[in-house]
């Protein structure tokens, strides 16, 4: 075996990532590495002398039982060293493989068939593959974990920021709803572009030229030879199957990623010093900073920020292999085989971001301390310039003055706000000063059923969480749904 | 009016490309243009104002009329010049409206909406109707082309190209059928993700906190809203609509510009000097080169490729546009408004590409000239390295000597050809030299009913063009079912 | 004149960025517009034919002002509607010049050239101005009002963060001096590159076919032309110009883009309501939000790195440019079109963080707030967790214990801080409670200098400000270095 | 240690790559591999020790032995198992150093230093040292071959293309001549940024907080750190090196990437079955196409173009990581890791094309051929459509006509050119048809010297390669200028 220390490789994946995300990367070898793309076309050209053997009627238990022994026997070293002679992949795999096979079908292997129609068969068989028992399983599990979390905060109350700015109060399980609401329909598209995989047999310029000649209906063969796969015919091929098939579910991967990325950044903001809402697991032993033992950094998000910094340009790529000139030119060959790469690359930002989720600690009185003002709760927020105390309830003041016909509500309370920042007021007190308005807007809620009388307008002003619109359900609601979704 | 010069935009979206396709730029406007944006709005404001009065039992044919007014007298001269006041263009909206509106609904404009539940369905709105009015209809007129093209040139030979080495034959609708086939799904796809786009309802943060202050059921309001602009509500909004429902309208708009760039690379080289077999509609009078007059340049399609190189890297965008922090930073509001470039962008690369293909000129002798070997076809290829005559036929020869029982096939037709090259033979004079091989490949194209009898098997390979596959059937095939299904 | 109302243009940058940034967009019409584009044209063509005049010694006063009147008399839409008949946009403009010159030298115009010694050499000469005469002095005018925050705050306090965590103290100059340091530097590579940019007069193929047969030295004529329009020949020409150039500048031009965004992040993270900083200007009658009245977004900050997203992926057009067959294709004749874009965006952005540096406020007191620990300075954290305060100085009591020859002195401060973190102490608490630590700190900092006596020590730990090193200096120097490069 | 099968890895860049130019490989791992970065960080390590040592005149010879014995000491394993303890790779680092260096040292060991010190200057050092051992080695030896390939070809005539249609004569050598000035120069710009890399040690915010409290001028401690590895300081620090040191050197390379890509795509094309003028070197017994007998495939700048498409989006990667918030967030640690397969792949490309390079074949037949008209050639072109036959030749014809006055000389000779095409009659044939045309040509050529008489006009119009300018002496010359270069 043709070894090398794992510190000796170049890539990340292959040395760093291949050992802090072990079993992710163990899980990945039997789809993505060389020895499974190797191996992925011994299967497509073993399915293909069956499926030239069924339609011949010579399907006998003994043959398949022999092609079955003939695929498990090559192994990637020994097409390597024969590719060293012919210069060409599949024409080394072929010359191995007629080795291995009964000799009454050797003039079988390979017949009627170009490199690429074995080639980018096993790359669907393989990308379909990987997709499904690696990255769906991992992604439902991230998927999964978020629903628990978003029903376990779902009435954790939190303020809502726009422009990084507090605007008004939501909660902690609705703020990770969104998550489990754009991953979990992903999740769904992934799962179907994996599904539209294709394959093909119909020759080096998709014409069936070779087995038009070898057999009656070179569709049929193709059909046969792409079952044994689990897959189905490219619609159209030129010595390619149609790039888009494939295209589509890496575009789809890149979706999710961005996704888990936009997650990953809203997790780094705000375990912030200053805002210190969240934070991830840290184990007793870990070590922050190698000068500063104070801190507690973010850094499995900043991780998964990173990986998506990585990966997620890479789409220019996919999208430039979609164009190959006439019935192919091979400029899409090395390009396409970083695809591993990229969905290597994928997964260990997933498995990462499971990891934050299911470890995420929610630091519920922080979170209530920020969403009444933060610093400037204790007393006003003069000389601290902390926003103003109660701010995040200026949006239903002017809602409710405009709704007792006010037509520049918006300007009048933009105004309270204004003082209550001069004077260092909370929201509650600036209004108190304001009694006409205090007085209409306490009517208003009354009349609206939003508080028993129009006096205690003043306490809802001074309980923000209390004003957080369908925030609870929604995350409940989310949560049950992509669920069900997941387990189906 | 403010007007300036056409001549002096900066863009070439808005000089030289609003002339060169004039009717498309014009057919955009309405969408598109930063007039459509503000008229968007109003019609969105005017929508919200709506779904108020229903709710309240108000919404008089009366009052309906005097909105349908108001609606088209704002002019965005008169929102941007209330902008340089307010430094937001929702609230200059807003303000402008109010008085534009019957007195007694004034309160009721913009109540409880964010700036962002007008914009973000706004945008849903002319997204939605520039894909189904504009970039949907162009983009079947070429796949109708295509379709045109491939049935009326289905039987026409070509010959096959790899690496851009000569293969094995074709037909010219064959090798546009791939297009169609490709174009055909995407335009699908296209579709399909265009009635998904989505709006919303739900106030500053997604939690409808402002709107559960105002109405019973707040998501009721939003459907009545949206359904005024023929659109949904987003599943889960933050102060965003979620941003993949129109990333992935995006993206499948890239994955069509891509396929078109293909085609465009294709034809590019089919019109090479050396190659020669297209031909773009050249006007008489029309001047290839400043200093060159004997240029006939294949520039449109030259022209379709630069822009797919200007747009297609534009998706990194998009796919950056997918982060917003929290409850949404303002980080996207630059650079979605680019988003129009795009879709003009692309638009005039359909356009352009309609106009090549409906204009395409076929040479058949040329066509029938490069299949049978090209330069070397007159007389062996001794000096011009052309390329082996009837080279293309090797492929099947090496087939059917394998199937009569020689496992070195390939081997021994690859001496062959080299021998064929060293002599300046034609591949079946070189073939003729070997009567052994010759023997058994006419044996077996007679047991397989190919030709009549083992000794017209030269002739087989005097005719390159008939050994063309599927190629005929799959091109009729294709073009078939997709003017059928652009028909629906 | 062709006019149409500004609305009605697609792209931001003629409708919105026009009006938003009007007097830059006008400062950009004379070098980067279609009018532009065709005067430079003109200026190039005009420049050739003194070239022929001078090497014929016929560059008579007469005719150079005959010459210069015909130079401005040239409209652009006269231009346009003799392309229409010629679909050839420089033989439309040689025709249209051919009328304008006097009758004599009318068979000098475009002698010897093909289009792009015209069309290349005009773009490096408007590509050249427009660096030189606006995206320069913008960029300087930003580079210099960073300079006068930098020193205006170059003491201030400010507490340096990583991974979004308090980390050490800095000054607020320090920090915006790492700007003053990167982007000083994009500036004068800014310049160089555009020093640099070459022209051609090296014919359809770049071997200087057609002036070879004109006259003895081609490339005499060829420096007659260029310096005519102040610039030199590329190296080696194909049908264009070296493409790197060109990229090189465009390149540089993506760095200080991605220096300034980087600035806008920070920006915008300083003013996040927990945070609180810095504000940008916020004129009196601004609305932040249409239903939030007390918000104070960043906006200007968010436009800047908006435009950052939509610009800087722009790049990989710009590379794929580098690409043309032989000796050229025309795949790059739309896409760099689009340059014009790029500039426009790239210096919209320049000018809005410009206005955000000058306007900048800055809070000191909250500045000292968050830097002495924010919400838990008053009266330890338990119950916020916002952090240990005093925690910044947890590097010095390691580095200081460990000069004391304690060799796990990262352990042991590591565990004080863990401490203090669970029982709600400040940093300085909790290393009083550790006497024997403090005592081996206090004594190294005497031996330092750093202190009086062993005693003070816990002062220091109680004033984290004067723990900033070079920072003070380091601001200074950046600044003056700069000041003074710019004035160069 | 810790090893694997090499198929078992999943980049192709550890897998398939690092077999098919091992040499490359083994060049690579020193420099970019784990391995690498982590004995360049116990170099760094021990670098700092030495300049403690020096500040506090320790620096005896003794312990300078013991320190390098303490480096070569040290393998990656140990510092991967210690970091699965800390989770910090630089404080696992530290803490196996010191159990190594002697016991009078430990105490200095990352004295002051921040790991990104460590880490930042690490880097620099093994992207200067891979610049200068393996990227420039590689670059020049193609830019060599390049030259060498230029002078042998330089009169070699070829038919210049523009719209890949024949446009003017050149010669091989001068079109290849564009590859030598664009790559040499750079080359020559590679080199520079390579020695712009800057390290530091400036502690955790870039302020030198640590270092001050411990030695008295901490810029001269951070001078000797990095002076021992051949570096100088970044400018301004925060936790980071400026990135825009490192972003100028990766721009450049793949500004060479480019150029190297634009040759590859003039290369395959070449080879293309109807041009057939270059020819990427066959062995014996390659296999072009395991159906295709016949095919010669430039798989070669196949594979060139095909790394290029895989490799140059990721400058987008670089872009993004040039923003970090703040005095740095992580989010550019793990993409920052992949510069290595960056670097790796565009090693391959270089090392690719200089096989490429150093094997082409030149059909000087075929080049002439195709010069002459090609197809066309022996005997009009009629029902071949390849062009007209020396159609080249109408450039100067339109130019000499143009001399002697004729002002719509361009529009003469198109009319001429459009009646050979009709007519099947070679450009010359068409001249000949039209006497007083000619005789106004040959008269003005026998003028300037370019024939004998006016009658020998003729005689040049059937002799294209004679109107090639200065494409020889332009090629001759760029090869010796940069073979000089190289060298230095």
């Amino acid at each position: 075996m043709q070894a090398r220390s794992i510190f000796q490789n170049l890539s990340p994946i292959d040395h760093r990532y291949s050992l802090s995300e072990k079993e992710l990367f163990e899980s990945l070898v039997p789809w993505i590495s060389e020895e499974a793309s190797i191996s992925a076309c011994v299967k497509a050209e073993i399915a293909l002398i069956k499926a030239h053997l069924t339609l011949r009627g010579q399907d006998t238990q003994e043959l398949l039982t022999a092609l079955k022994k003939a695929e498990s026997s090559i192994d990637p070293e020994t097409v390597y060293s024969e590719e060293e002679k012919t210069h060409h992949n599949i024409r080394a795999l072929v010359n191995v493989l007629k080795k291995a096979v009964p000799q009454e079908v050797a003039p079988l292997v390979h017949l009627g068939a170009t490199s690429v129609d074995i080639l980018d068969t096993a790359l669907a068989y393989r990308m379909k593959g990987v997709t499904q028992y690696v990255v769906l399983p991992l992604l439902k599990k991230l998927e999964l974990a978020l629903c628990d979390l978003v029903e376990r905060e779902a009435e954790t109350p939190q303020v809502g920021r726009t422009h990084g700015q507090h605007a008004v109060p939501i909660t902690v399980g609705f703020a990770l709803s969104e998550y489990v609401s754009r991953l979990g329909k992903s999740i769904l598209e992934i799962e179907k572009r994996s599904v539209e995989l294709k394959g093909k047999l119909a020759g080096a310029v998709g014409a069936y030229n070779a087995t038009s000649v070898l057999v009656k209906d070179p569709e049929l063969l193709e059909r046969l030879y792409l079952s044994e796969l689990g897959l189905e015919a490219s619609e159209h091929s030129t010595q390619l199957v149609e790039p888009e098939y494939l295209l589509r579910l890496l575009l789809e991967f890149n979706v999710a990623f961005g996704i888990i990325a936009n997650l990953a950044d809203d997790l780094r903001n705000l375990q912030r010093t200053e805002i210190g809402e969240l934070k991830e697991n840290f184990s007793a032993d870990q070590v922050g900073s190698s000068t500063m033992p104070q801190k507690r950094n973010p850094w499995n998000s900043e991780h998964v920020k990173s990986l998506w910094k990585a990966f997620s340009p890479r789409v220019m790529t996919f999208f430039m292999d979609q164009i190959s000139e006439h019935q192919r030119d091979l400029t899409n060959s090395a390009s396409q085989r970083f695809v591993a790469d990229y969905v290597a690359g994928f997964c260990q930002a997933v498995a990462r971001m499971t990891t934050v989720i299911k470890g995420l600690g929610v630091d519920r009185e922080r979170l209530l301390y920020n969403l009444r003002g933060g610093a400037g709760s204790e007393g006003g927020n003069a000389g601290r310039g902390s926003g103003i105390v109660g701010g995040v309830l200026a949006e239903p003041a002017y809602i409710l003055l405009a709704e007792t016909g006010v037509s520049d509500a918006h300007e009048v309370i933009r105004r309270i706000t204004l003082q209550a920042e001069q004077e260092g007021l909370t929201f509650a007190q600036a209004l108190e000063k304001q009694p006409e308005v205090l007085v209409r807007i306490g009517g208003k809620m009354a009349e609206l059923g939003l508080v028993p009388s129009a006096s205690d307008a003043l306490s809802f002003f001074e309980h923000p969480e209390r004003y957080c619109g369908l925030a609870v359900q929604k995350a409940q609601r989310l949560a049950v749904k992509y669920r069900s979704l997941m387990s189906r």
